[in-house]
């Protein structure tokens, strides 16, 4: 349960909140490299309620600056991608990926004022697949994070992007949720129960849950029982602020999910899979393109509620369509009736309105991690608004952090980190 | 004409607001019974602004619900209808139809809290054809309305819902008002005009009109010309509180509705047909299912301005497509060249807004009775707020009232009824 | 640049705004005659934030009267146009052209109130193709603007009306914004750089830009360079208040365009192209009606935001379909990848969104005829405010003046203008 206050300030990210000044401290993924080729079209990305464009220059470089030209207001998306920069198509005012203005052409040479012009532009980086931006102060730029899925080399990871409508916290929530699992995402026929196995969906419907504080967000473990008395099976996952969150599972390729608010009702997600040691195997790869492997998703052009365009993909299944839910399939298929894992997620988080009021919810014991995470968030960004930076931000190398699972006698979680703390660590 | 204030106070109707309050007093109909079925998928409705799920157990017990799970929030539409209860996939937890949590399976022994947890329930109670619903304090709850259609045997009768896109009271105030029916439903062709007779549609377009009030509303009456001098015909009707209307008629089978709203710009209709001594006939029957019977419509689910989807009825001509208007047949077919009663007044009432604008009207004496509901209508929400209670939701006998119509040399209204007094009484 | 107060200043259009009221001072086009057909329906128009309709009476007679009928507010959109009025088909009462209730034919003659009633109602006057109409004080009523393009017969010139989804005011500067034509409407392939000269589209693509007031606005002029050295091609054009502009050329049939509000997010564009002296040839005609020579556009009811549906065209390209671009014609076919003029325009002037934030420009002085319009319209708006009514309204004749173009070595405005005066004077 969070007060509304709190609940407003942990889920409005827009430029001069709280939670959007947080967010800005950190490298957020943006879009795929592959969405902007060279020389080729700009892509309409919002990320943190701000509307920028992404694209490639002839030499590779990409670009991340603000839609509006500085001119007189005009979009920049039906700019050309020339030599090093795009130019607005209005006036022929041209930017590179700086954000500098390089070119006044439609002003006699003694009135050109190009130095006085600059676009919004963010800093990015391709790192580990996707391609990132830095949209705080220049000064506090911080190290890329060192995620081991970012790591390892291209051929050893799968990764996509889709939007969600709904405020990021809430779809978040879903990752730091082990007990769902057993219910939203179960299979009732043996065939699909079968299949499921392969996300580790137990029988244990009411796992122990516990978390351990770390620099970087959190240690979250889930005890659940097995057919051996006395001993059990410890899944272990981290959440990495800000919104970093992978599967409980050390068997590869493993999953996870990075979160980039779009704006207060809206999120990014990216979504990964990988492997620490060698490339995804042909099989693998086949697995990825099912619909239970992947979300069923469509290259979209989204009008936002503001009329405001975006590129991005859409998933098949979502609230206009009830998420394609097949009441049949519900009474003997699965427990949820909707296929695909991301969708039975998706359709739970949008389900509870583009911003959950958690003035009115009932938290649990299987909660435990929701509830740190938001405390955790809450602290971070009061301490930013007492001008307390936020010190993992410096810290690249914190990411190099795993999740885990294991079969032991171990009854708390401290005890499990201590005896396994090699296996929470990242090899690549 | 009212005050913006008065207006605001008549048509705002969500939680804690005057008018929510006073019809939160009564019993109201909330969907058809088929509409939820034997273990069936709940349907999404929204009654005054809340949106809740009804569903029906396996023993046919039908449960009105909060939409969303008290834990966190994930809506119970894509629950699990399980043996007496409403299943929430996201983790398991189960309601009955009393709101109750009656499983919380991913809580470990311990720790469940089940008894601490309560979902939004209403009681909902099958009646005349209808399911209808209690949303006020249970210690205030009424007895249900003895409407005279809603006692007699289900064969008498035929009922339909669907929505309306306009505040509740603008388009009950289209059911007492006479006058328009002279004008809007006016057919043009001899063919048509032949019809429209069932409808009662008569030759005097300014008739005499009164009111007189009773306990639950009032009596309005309609003085007609006739072609023999000194005889009137009087057509009588009644409005029942809150929102109860019907058509002045003694030829049965007649009909009327029910308005609940379904939020300030939405109003759900519950139409009515019946014949209080036997059942319909097959040629009733057939009349029914013609254009000119029944509106056309389709099964719709709506996704209302807020993003929220309700289940319900949308008839085929509606504001997307100028209900199918038709300039030549309002030349020669019918006075306004839309097909249909209801639709005709749909066009009306929708077309002066969601909430029309009651400061800038100009009333006549023809619309002495919407003048009157309304003045009613204020005094019991005032007198709601002042801690008084309406007796009227007490009192479900004084329901068993009729319409009625009748060619006497009577002038006034209280003759009539003076006059009429048992033709003014339901039998059934 | 403009702060954001002065900003709303001149974008807010609705009834009671200062620019509004501004706007109420003059003649303004509402739609073309022949959308209003002998006793044909009602047509729905928004000008200035007002709900209208236009209807033409079996005389011949154009009636302009609010939307919502006084009564009780149903629309008169479903009205019945009836000799000389148009009926309400809610309760049959009639309003003639000048808004009078000349029928209620549902209140008996005792209660007849008719004279009481009086309907919002606008004078409508047919001039240049268009009709017209004021809908300021009528003891204000100022003359017709004596357009030269206005003053010719009908075969000299050829209409069009289409709407734009953005506020009047940057639509407009579009067109006193000489230097954009060097970029956005540049043609790269040798056909379509032919075909492009008939616009005028010069090589000189930083033009010496200054502005010399008049009564009525002003004269606008571009200096461009010429292959002889001390030689210049002198465009000059004029802007007329409120909102009249039009291509500079002496080259007929020539064109411009009047804007009139639709609200605060829209604009109606009528588009003009005429010969002062003759009929249109047969292929002027036809280059008219091939896509560079009008923008391909479908009648269509929009509905806007609030719900209200109006009656207008629309460009086949637009904000929804991303103006048709196409990237590969970005390329190799003309600057923007987008056919047509007026397209092109509409691309940048909508995504600016839907009011531009003008206190983040950078303007130079390519923009002096834009900053020296905004100078003008808050100065007239502020007198206005101060009780000085526009002295040009009541100056019909000040608006025969002409847009020009001439090779000549004047250095300045003042002396181009000095040495044309002729030139710049409508003789139709």
């Amino acid at each position: 349960m969070l007060t509304h206050a709190d609940n407003e300030l942990l889920c409005r990210v827009g430029p001069a909140t709280p939670m959007g000044d947080y967010f800005r401290r950190f490298w957020l993924p943006a879009c795929l490299p592959d969405e902007v080729t060279l020389d080729g079209p700009p892509i309409r990305i919002r990320i943190l309620g701000e509307d920028l464009l992404a694209f490639r220059t002839s030499d590779g470089t990409v670009g991340l600056v603000g839609d509006h030209c500085p001119h007189r207001g005009a979009s920049l998306f039906f700019g050309r991608n020339e030599e090093g920069g795009l130019r607005c198509v209005y006036h022929g005012w041209k930017f590179d990926t700086s954000g500098a203005c390089v070119d006044m052409p439609n002003e006699p040479a003694e009135s050109d004022f190009r130095t006085k012009v600059k676009a919004v532009a963010y800093p990015c980086q391709e790192w580990g697949g996707l391609l990132w931006t830095y949209m705080g102060p220049s000064h506090l730029a911080p190290q890329l994070p060192q995620l081991e899925w970012a790591r390892v080399p291209a051929d050893h990871r799968r990764l996509g992007r889709w939007i969600h409508q709904a405020s990021w916290l809430q779809v978040l929530e879903g990752d730091i949720d082990s007990s769902h699992s057993m219910f939203l995402h179960r299979a009732l026929d043996p065939d699909l129960q079968q299949r499921s196995r392969r996300f580790g969906v137990l029988n244990d419907r009411a796992p122990r849950l516990s978390v351990q504080p770390t620099d970087y967000g959190f240690v979250y473990g889930g005890r659940y029982r097995t057919v051996d008395e006395g001993i059990f099976n410890w899944r272990l996952t981290q959440w990495m602020l800000p919104s970093h969150t992978m599967i409980a599972s050390k068997q590869f390729p493993v999953g996870g999910r990075v979160y980039v608010p779009v704006d207060d009702e809206h999120v990014n997600i990216f979504n990964y899979r990988y492997h620490p040691e060698r490339p995804l195997s042909d099989q693998e790869l086949a697995f990825i393109e099912t619909p239970l492997g992947s979300p069923r998703r469509e290259r979209s052009t989204l009008t936002l509620a503001d009329g405001r365009r975006v590129d991005t993909w859409r998933l098949l299944a979502n609230r206009d369509n009830d998420y394609l839910i097949d009441r049949d399939r519900q009474r003997t298929g699965n427990y949820t009736g909707i296929l695909g894992i991301q969708e039975q997620d998706k359709a739970m988080t949008e389900s509870m309105g583009s911003i959950v009021n958690r003035s009115q919810e009932h938290l649990g014991t299987s909660d435990v991690a929701i509830i740190a995470a938001r405390r955790r968030l809450l602290r971070a960004v009061r301490d930013l608004q007492q001008g307390l930076e936020p010190a993992i931000a410096a810290m690249g190398d914190a990411y190099r952090v795993r999740s885990f699972d294991v079969l032991t006698s171990a009854e708390d979680l401290q005890e499990v980190v201590a005896k396994h703390q090699a296996d929470l660590v990242a090899i690549a």
